[in-house]
């Protein structure tokens, strides 16, 4: 693994406690004000039966969806994310890193079941070589289901516009919640990728793209996140 | 016709010597240091035996791709540019607005022929109402074929990231020209899309986008065009 890659899967770890309190208080403002709705919306605009969340955290949108009636299953690197997810329930919760998904699709397959209506990523396809993740995600899709990503915004994030690791500070999460914020964050390197990227490596892993969508922020009507369906295509 | 859509194609008339003036010395950086040779290579990579130039202006795309050996047609609603392309040579020009071609592609078709391997769009979609144009220029591309657009980055233009008309003062343009630019230009109204609608337009208007370029400013490393390839979807 990368560099980077394996930075940012440790920081998950590391920032598991921050996170949990963070985004069970409605810390990140763009979150609580915008992207969360949205990424419910779409997945619940396909009426699914059942849904996979990727990188599911601790679980917040798993909970979203099963009070809408759906069935739940997420996975997470993270154990103690898992953890939180499972106490807090609302789904069926499991530790898997997206390389061993990567590497074994007929098992995932096997163990998460092979007919999700959607499988959802809500800011969770953070490293650079994504492509035989979601390649492997096929086996987990119902037919006529589909893939919905929501990622960041091409378009919100300082030149250069060009692929490439950054890294997240956590600063102005968790305002207001008493939180030490400078101490209690662990960096965490992401790879931004532009919008001809994004639809580039859809494309190229086996999907068709069926919508795109562009949250904006109400106040300063900036687009806040990139919100993506794509279906897998008939091989 | 709407009124702005009006203005703008009266801007086409008013600004014709000013436009023809600025574009012949260079004097649109981003095009001088980018867009023109985006859009030439995105047309020249398909190898074209024939090529459409919609919105031909002055003529100049269409002489850059003579020079590669490409048969060129250009069309434009502005007669003093059509005029000026005339003199210049490279291609056969002629003056047809947008509204006649959408209102008639079987007469578009046979007078300017059916057989395009690409039709060309460069900053040339500046209506609100482009669906109708799209569709009917389906007439006029060889099987095979494709619609190249170049048009304006969403992520380049402040906010409102939303669909609507904005009004350029082509500030700038022609700097160093000798131009004197405030008094020399009517303003053009033209209708900003965001990027998610210009996919939207695309699918709704018949065709599947191929591919999708941000050719980038070579400075600030920002997007300075979004350049899209679509092939007419099997009706």
């Amino acid at each position: 693994m990368e560099r980077p890659a394996a930075e940012m899967e440790e920081s998950w770890i590391a920032n598991a406690d921050s996170w949990i309190r963070t985004v069970r208080a409605g810390g990140i403002a763009s979150r609580r004000l915008v992207t969360d709705a949205a990424v419910v919306e779409a997945v619940a605009a396909r009426s699914p039966r059942r849904a996979l969340d990727l990188g599911c955290g601790e679980g917040w949108l798993a909970r979203a969806l099963a009070a809408r009636g759906v069935e739940v299953a997420g996975i997470d690197g993270s154990a103690p994310l898992i953890e939180a997810a499972r106490r807090a329930g609302g789904g069926s919760f499991v530790v898997l890193g997206y390389d061993e998904l990567a590497a074994d699709p007929a098992g995932a397959a096997a163990r998460m079941g092979s007919d999700h209506d959607v499988v959802v990523a809500n800011f969770a396809l953070l490293h650079e070589d994504v492509a035989p993740l979601l390649r492997a995600l096929r086996h987990l899709i119902a037919p006529g289901g589909a893939l919905i990503v929501q990622t960041v915004h091409p378009a919100s994030v300082p030149a250069p516009y060009r692929d490439g690791w950054r890294v997240e500070g956590f600063r102005g999460f968790g305002e207001g919640s008493g939180e030490d914020e400078a101490s209690a964050w662990a960096p965490m390197p992401w790879f931004f990728r532009t919008l001809g990227s994004w639809l580039t490596l859809l494309r190229s892993s086996g999907y068709r793209l069926e919508d795109l969508r562009e949250p904006l922020h109400p106040e300063t009507a900036l687009p806040l996140s990139l919100l993506l369906t794509a279906s897998p295509e008939q091989p």
